[in-house]
Formats: structure tokens, sequence, C-alpha cells
């Protein structure tokens, strides 16, 4: 029975739209309210055809209800600017736009606009429970990471926690990413005959979640974003040459010792059958990471694999997982479904 | 905690992982064998990755283990030879193939090739609680119904239960479904280069659920089907001709008057946004169906449409719900699931 | 060595592009003006990638350069309005738009907003030359035809002429396309993430392209569309039941009959392989038309089964097929591409 | 007027299929035999649906007639069992599998099975005409390249030819490549729910490629290989780290002043629009290639980026395009086709 009340904040979008899902089939937190300017007093079913069977409207973001937790799903610059009447309605405020997620002011001034509310970034804590999981219960801002980080990192977290890597080497970090990531509308280029069957370079260099990264690994990468023709998924592949000789072993027992007690991390390395390495498909809807890996003796390169829902993992699913740690929850209430076989172009 | 235990025959096909999964999440159900002659002492998970959390190997097919219930997910022809083992394994056995949908061994013999258990066909309960919730508690053996059979039904029942069509009239069904329709495998067909972006008409006439169609609703029907890129998914449009005048209203009535009480079926019959009238994306993964229509007054048409996860509503999740009824647990146990949004091509 | 001279006035949009793309290997026609408002001054490459080799920019569609043709590729309502700028300019104007494809003005106005030239209408020569070569050699208008009014016409007209129905019969065609069909731009319906994977009912009824097809198959049709997930490529299955009993081979003669000398029709009725049937994907890119049938006893049904790429039978390839005709070229010059095997989602 | 006659061996699969697409509308070559052993007597229009129009039927491949070139579509392995007689059959053999696209036997050893016919390994002139042009003319063999090391070498070859990078930097490859790859028929892993919406890492070490592009550019690449949406395409995204820095002048130079005069390569790096880098899409169907570039100074790394129809420039059209030179044909004869805009996943 529902002990917790929660409040989504722009609702009408893909990640609000996902946050309601998965709030709706949480065993502990209950929504009260959700917010959309442009679809006030509509249901949330109206724009989210899976919540047909949902019975909640949009309300004014003017007026927000007193509530547990408070996702806040606008687009970046909205949750820097409304933070106080956000923490003012909530105990904790999960925000899932860039606005929190960088620890020091000049990081955020370079990659972004300027940040109106900055001695607040080093209070905020990052969401994703595999980096930063002691520090989020009871926190008062959690911010949620960004989809393409979040692959990287899942992905590259082992090689620095088993020294593989020491932080002086090129990182080449080659993501493919699914159309949901420009949100809801999008322009020309997110127009079906425009977007369908692309593999298109966007942010072909000095992509923003390059210092997320930085941040949490210490060290730079070099990163490129292609847009491929899925709706939901991102896959980080990332090439290293670790300046030590390292085996195959060494990478299974560094993969396993970062991630054997994750409850949302599946480590797929070879093997027979259709599904060796890390798939998109294979977790979308999920909040699962699938991460894995090959070594190539002959250039002495380490090969990184790792797939996530970046609706789920790389956004909503990261979000409602910090706050179950938060508020003291069971980690993995709500975030249960597992996945679909088959499934097309999720 | 799992009060029920169920087997899953043919496990390592399609709608034998489709039916793993639910029973995974099952709060009344735990699995205790699944079988697969292929991939005998294999993980379930290295056929099926969104199962690769399951503890469950394959296991033979010839040594059934004693269970509440058996989900029979063997090819056509299978389960009427082994009929006898899985009764006595089972008190229940569900069977998703096509061997007991039909009543009358005549039926089947036009439309199969001869059955070699025709005592039992009319004492096979067809799934569809939707047609038939009534006889399902504590019935021996369950039908699950053909995919499209379903799509149709689902659309057409309430013209028939408002008596807005009466039998005589010709019905056009004009189905378009996804490729997990033709089971793992597949021939040259199913391959992804000749398979991707089609519109291909298949068994465009005498198609075999045209008799599942005819047993339920006592008319004949006009079916097509034609595969389209999805990987999930059947979507039937019907156009009928009604003898007598019928307005929209008249419709709403009809459709409100079927499905009112029915927990797995959404009424989507226009209004504003993306979304005015069924999609099989919008139940992707989920139970659910989702029926509307339009009036056509130039014409004197109605048309209607009807959307379902041919993998759910249209086997296991029909199956699953079936056997909840059967065993008297709650109907929705296990098939909460409400969908994606957005969600590319299933 | 190109002895015509045509420009094109909308020429950013997709039918516009399209046209531009014909003409640039066409061997008795040179492009010497485009037009765009939008864009003028860019290379026509910049906004159609395949045409990057092509040196031309996009000028101003206020100055029209004297022409033997002209390709109006506006939006509906703005032929009509510059007509007599088009005429001044050429002496065979091939508009694309809907503004003169009906020959009745009381027919327009029905299905469109009113007409002001409505004395033009009788005097523009459809585009179709399966339907109208007699009419095209020397036409000062020409209406290219809508793309699934074409695609419906293609199927149903060796019924007509072949009398296997009269006229008083109920026709249903259910229309699958793809997504160019709403040509640039487009909504949030349009976006990715919205439109991919589809099975969307649109126009479920009330399409304006019935009204072309009643002109000239002299017989309304009870038409419903359907978006699915392709960018090019129209599909119309028609289900007919003729009043008297019809075979196989007499399906057969008629649609050789009507089809036997055209160049850019296909018979595709049944055989073996995976392509028995006309499929959009074996036509993509072409201006060739697929047709074919499937007689169903049971029902006393025949259905018919149309392809083509709505891009090109549906519109720029037969306005260039038409225009062909109308300047006295060889009637297949700049349209001989046969189109890909394989090909996916064109 | 076809000077030059033409065979077809190993006609039914997808790149015989290509060939003879090109060869139908040749201006100088006409074929005069396409072989396949599954297929023989069959029309080449019932397995290739869009060469219907084509007046030919398979013959066997164990009596080939005599012709000026001869292009062997055959399985790996193949050619070298038949050179004999394909050399008898023609004076230019154009072999489109990986037989002799390596000069040293030891090469060939290491990445394949064992060559039995070693000695004619360094007389094979490799296909791709930016490489080999001047070598072409009059070549008895000519072994056209794999499609992933085409995609691979046409992107890096300026940064060799204008000295940016020297041969001993690592080089990153990551590719991303289309369905028909994997040729007709396929394996489970290839059947459309197991393939649609997939980006899988495949061969993600220890491709076979390498050894081409070593052969070509001197050095090794770090090369992984994931299959993406899409039927036809490779695109190829390089990482690398020039030991001097360079600017994004020195890279414009060195693209323009190593494809400046070549017919089939489309520079394409930035601007606006939507399609700012090299995108398979954008060249499906040709046998252009795109490649372009973007700076990345922070990291000090350059990404090259190269698109192509693997089918085409990766395959059939590279065959024909040496085909043309080693004739003495005009170069693009029968390769003039542009592409398509839009087209969806091609």
């Amino acid at each position: 029975m529902s002990g917790y009340t929660a409040s989504v904040v722009g609702a009408s979008g893909f990640t609000g739209g996902e946050v309601l899902r998965l709030l709706s089939g949480h065993p502990e937190m209950a929504v009260t309210q959700a917010t959309s300017r442009s679809y006030e007093n509509k249901t949330v079913g109206s724009i989210h055809p899976n919540l047909r069977g949902m019975d909640l409207r949009f309300s004014s973001p003017e007026e927000l209800e007193s509530v547990d937790v408070l996702f806040a799903c606008t687009p970046h610059g909205v949750s820097m600017e409304h933070i106080d009447a956000f923490q003012d309605a909530a105990d904790t405020v999960v925000d899932l736009s860039a606005d929190f997620r960088l620890d020091i002011e000049s990081q955020y001034d370079e990659w972004y606009d300027g940040h109106n509310r900055p001695e607040l970034l080093d209070k905020a804590e990052y969401a994703l429970p595999e980096l930063n999981r002691e520090n989020l219960p009871g926190a008062d801002i959690v911010a949620s990471g960004g989809c393409n980080a979040t692959a990287a990192i899942m992905g590259l977290k082992p090689l620095f926690d088993g020294d593989i890597l020491g932080g002086g080497e090129q990182i080449v970090v080659d993501v493919k990413v699914g159309s949901s990531e420009g949100g809801a509308g999008g322009g020309e280029a997110s127009s079906h005959p425009e977007r369908s069957g692309v593999v298109r370079p966007y942010a072909p260099t000095g992509h923003r979640h390059e210092a997320e990264i930085e941040q949490f690994l210490g060290t730079g990468v070099s990163f490129t974003a292609h847009a491929v023709d899925m709706t939901r998924g991102a896959s980080a592949t990332c090439h290293v040459y670790p300046e030590e000789p390292v085996s195959k072993g060494d990478l299974w027992s560094a993969f396993r010792e970062s991630y054997e007690d994750e409850p949302f991390v599946r480590l797929v390395a070879g093997g027979s059958g259709v599904y060796r390495y890390p798939e998109p498909k294979a977790v979308a809807g999920s909040n699962y990471a699938e991460v894995g890996f090959e070594l190539d003796p002959t250039n002495k390169r380490v090969v990184v694999f790792s797939a996530i829902d970046n609706m789920m993992k790389g956004s909503a699913g990261q979000a409602v997982h910090a706050a179950n740690i938060a508020l003291g929850i069971e980690e993995t209430a709500g975030l249960e479904f597992a996945g679909l076989h088959p499934v097309g172009a999720p």
C-alpha cells in the first residue's frame, strides 16, 4: 500500500511519461500530481497511450502539492530556476535534467550556459546507484545522469575499479542512440522520413556528456554519438589500450567485482547463441544495463560494450531507483520488468 | 508467495519464452520446469536474453514434473499427441497451439490435417475470457486462441452482441501482423533483408483463423493478412455494412456494453492527439486489446479497428489470463504491465 | 542531348526533389530552374543529399524562367492561384498537387475548400497514362494523381475494363502508406518516436482520394488508410464481391488485357518464392506499379493487390511519365530505374 | 549499343542480383548468362523481384559461355577453385569474393583457410579505383574489395596521402552495417524478429577485413563491427590521434586532394541542415562513397566518417566500376544512379 506520495513535474514529455508509468506500478509510491502547462486538464492517457487506464489529469505546475518526492522532468534550465518551489513541495527532489549533474560551477559553465544556483551543485547527489549508492539515502536533491554518460560510465567503471586503466590512456566512446533521446516533438531531422534507417553522426565531438563521464571516471574521453534506427536504447562501444598487458581473466574479474551485487547489471561477454554481447534490444523497457567486453590481442586493445534503455537506466528508471534508495524503500521496487524477447526496434 | 506450480513445455520458442517471462513475475505461480529438446541443460537466459536473471535450465520434455498448470507451447500437432502425458502431469493444461481451438472435428479436418484425439475437442475451453470467462474455472484443457482470430473477434464481438450485425453481411477482415508470428527460426522470407520494410500479403485468402472466428461469431469472414515491419503486434481492420442504419452513438453503446467490465480492453475511438485509434505499438508487451471504430456514412460502412500484441493478448498473455481464471487467482495477476511510450517497432 | 527545358517550382519539398532527381538523369530534359522560397540561393544538394552532385541553386518563385515544361510541386491551393504565371512561363504545366485532379467544380467543393479557377478543371488532363494516355500529347495542364488514388485505380481498373465489376458492388480499399506522404517537416505524429513501428489508422473514412477514384472508375469506394513503417510506398488491398461468378482465368485475362502493353506495370499473382504478390518494397525508387490478385471461393471474393512507390508512380514518376507523353518524348525516358533487391523499409 | 558481353556466376545471391541490375541498365555491356545451381531455368525475376522485366533465366554454372567479362559472385573459396574455368570463359574475371583480395599467401593463410592458387594472388588487381585505378586497364583478374574494408579505406586514405597519419598511431574503426552483408538466407541471428532494431556487436575483434585495410594503408587498425537496423549500408567512424597538430584546413586540403577528381566520392563535412556528415541512407542504391570528418581539439582527435552502400561501392558497384576501367569503357557507365531522398532504412 503506497506509503509515499510523489509528483511529476513536466509529465507530458517522454521522461515524464516514463516516470508516471513506473510509479503507476510502484508498490510503495503513489502519484498525486502530474503537471503540464500545455495539456492542463487532459488525462495523462491522452498523451501517453499506455497510461489510458490511469485516472489522472495534468495540472498546472504553478500549484505544486506537497509530496514526499518530486520528479522534475523539465527541459534543461527549468529545475535550477524552480528549485526552491520544488524543495518547498517535496523533501526529496529528483531532477532528470542536466541542471544538477555536475559538481563544479566552472565545469557547468564550460559545457552549458551558466548556472543560477551554483551553490547547490555540490549538494546534489548523482543518481546512479552503481557509482553513488552510499550518498543517496536521505538526499535532498538527486540528479539523474545523462543517458549517454550512464552507458559509458557503466561500461568503463570496472576498468578503473580494477586498475586496468590508470586514467592516462586515450578512451574512445562510440555511442549509438535511439530517437527518444531527442524528446517529443523534434524538428525536421527527427521527422520519420529523415530519421528512419539512419546511421547519422551527431555531436561527433564536444558532447556535453563528456563532462559527466570525466567527473566520475577522473579522466576525459573521446566521445562520438550516432543516431540509429531505434526509438529507445543507447549502446556504448569503448575502445581502450591499457598500458599494462591484460588477460580475459583480468577483465572477467574486474567486471564481476564491480557488479556482482548489483541488481540491475547483467554481464554478457561472449558465449554462444544470438545474444553474445550487450544489446539495447535486450533491455528495452527495463532498468537493466548490460555490460561486456572483448579482448583484441593483435592491437592490445580492450573493447567494452554497454547497453541500456535510455529512457530507463539512462533516465526515468535510474531516477526511480535512486528515489527508492533515498526514501529507504526496497531498491528494486517498481523496476522489476525484465524486458521482452523478441522485440523489434524498441 | 507463489501458491501454484507451473511448467512450460516447448519453452525455447517465442511463446514459451513469453510465458516464462510472465510467470517469472507472477505473484501466485512459480515455474518449476521449462522443457526444450534442442537446448536441454542450457539456461533459459541463453535463449531469451531478457531472462538472464532467471535461475532455470531447460530440461527434457520426456520427464514432466507434476504441477498445477502446464503450458504447452509446442508447434501445432504436438499437444494432441502428448495430451495424456500433459494431463497426467497437470490438473490444468493450457495449450497455446491450434490443436484444441476448434470444437468440431469436421471443422478441424477442413482447416488442418486431421485430429487424433477428436473426442477432446469439445471438452477443451477456449481461453479468451471476453468470450468464455464463465467456462474457464476448473477447466482441464484450455485452448489459447490464434492471434489473428483474437484480434478480429475482439473488434467484431460488440457488433454481434449489440445486434448491429446479424450474421448475413459480408465482413472484410484486413490484418497486419509482425514477424514474431512466424516463430523463431523462420525461412528465407523471414530473413531480415527480405522481411524488413514489407507490406506483404500472405494468406490472402483461406487463412485457418477464419474457422475460429466463424466458430465464435457464428458467421464467416473474408480474411486477408499482411506482414508489416514490426516484430510484435497484430492489427485488424474490419469493414462491415450493417443492413440497418447505425449511428455513432449505437456503436459507442455496443462497445461499452461489451467491454465495460473487462480489465484488458481499452476503447479508443477518435479524440485528439496522435493516438486516436487502436495501435499495436500502444499495447506492445502488454495484455491489452485496443478496440475502436469509425462510421462512414457515405458508404454506409462501419470500420472497426483492433490492436493487440500477438505474443500477449494473442497468445501467452491470453493463456496466463485464462490460467488465472481456471485456478481461481486474481484475473490480472502477472499481467499488469501497461506498455511503453514511446516505443518503436515493437 | 537535352532537347527540352524544364523548371521545378516548390523544389525543396519531397516531390520537388524527386522530380529534380528524375530530370537530372533524363536524356531529353534539362532543369534550368528550381524554386524555393525558404532556401533561395542554397544548392539543391543541401536539402536533397542525393543531389549533391547537381550544380543548381534554388531561386525565387517570383521570377519564373521560360521553359518547355514546368513542374509545380507546391502544396494544395498554390497552383490554382499561380496558374497564369505558370502558363506564361511554360507551354506545359504539370501540377503535382490536388488542384486540377477533379473535373467537376461541385466535386472539388465537396472534398476540398473551393476552387478559384473552376473553368480550368475540365481542361486539365489527368496524368496517369494507363487511364488517359490518349489525351496527354500536347496537353496544357496535366494533373498528377494522388498516390493512394493511383494505387487503388491501378488495382481495380482491370475489374471494370473486364466487366468483372459492374459498379454496383461495395468495394473496400484498405491502404498502407509510408511517411513521405506527409511531406517534409510533419508534426508530432510524424516524429520518429511516434511514427516508427506503427500500424496507425488515419483518414479511416472520408479520404479525399475517394473522389478521384470515383471519377475514373465511375463508382464510389470504401477507402481506409493506415500509416505503416516505411518511408516510401503505398499498397492497396481491394476486397470486392463480384455479382457474377469469376474464375482465376477470368482475372488473369482481365489484368493481362488491361496492362499487357504498359511499360510500367508488373503483374504479380502467386507463384513460388518470397515475392508472390505486389509489394511496395519491390518497386521502391522505381516508376513501376505491381498489381495482382487472389480468388477467395469460400467468400465469393476477389482480393486485388497493388503496390507503388508513392513518390514515383504515385507522384513525381507519374508526372514525368505524363510530361514525356505530352512533349512527344519516348515514354520511359528518365524512368528506367528498376528498383533494388534487397531493400529495407524504403 | 552493348559492345561487351558479360556473365554473372552465382547470380541468385544478393551481390549477383545487384550486378545483374547494374548490367541490365549498362549502355556498353550485355548479360548473356546468369548461373545458379539452385534455381536453374527459373527467371532471374523470380528471385530478384526488381528484375521481373529482364528476359533471362538462370543456367548451370557447369557450362560457361564465352564472354568479355565474367563476374564471380560466389561464396568465399569457390572462385579460387574454378578460376581456370572462369579465365577460359572470359578475358577479364571480376571476383566479388575474398579469394583474391590479399596479395600475400601468408596473409591469406592467417585470416582465411589456406589458398589453393597462391601464385595468382599478386597477379589479381584490387578493384577499388580510388586506390588502384592505374593497374586496372587490361587486368585479367580483378578482386572487388570487402565492404567494411572499403568503407574504412575510403575514410582513412586522405589521412595517409596527406601525411596527417604516419602509420604508427592507433586507429579505431567502428563500423555499423546492414543485414544484406550476411547474404540471402542467413540463420537465426538474421531472422527478422532477432535482427530488427539491433545495435549488435559482431566480430568485435579480429575481423578479416583488418587484413585488407592493412595491406593498403600499410598499418593495422582496431576494427569493430556492429549490426544495425538497415538492409543496405556500411558506415565507418574512424577515431585517430595524429602525432602532429592538425587543423580543419589541413583536413579539408587532404580530403580534397585525395578525391577532387573522383566521380564517386562526395565530401560531406559539417554545414547546415539535416545531412551534415556521411550517411549510408544518402547513398543507398548508388555507387557513391560519402566521406567527411570532424576535429576534436580537446582530445587532439580526428574523427573520420565514411558511408557507402555495401552492395554497391562495397561490392557490385565497385566491381562494375573496375570492369568499366578494365575494359576501357567510360568509368561511370551504368553507375549514374544518385540515390533517393527521402529513403527509409534502405
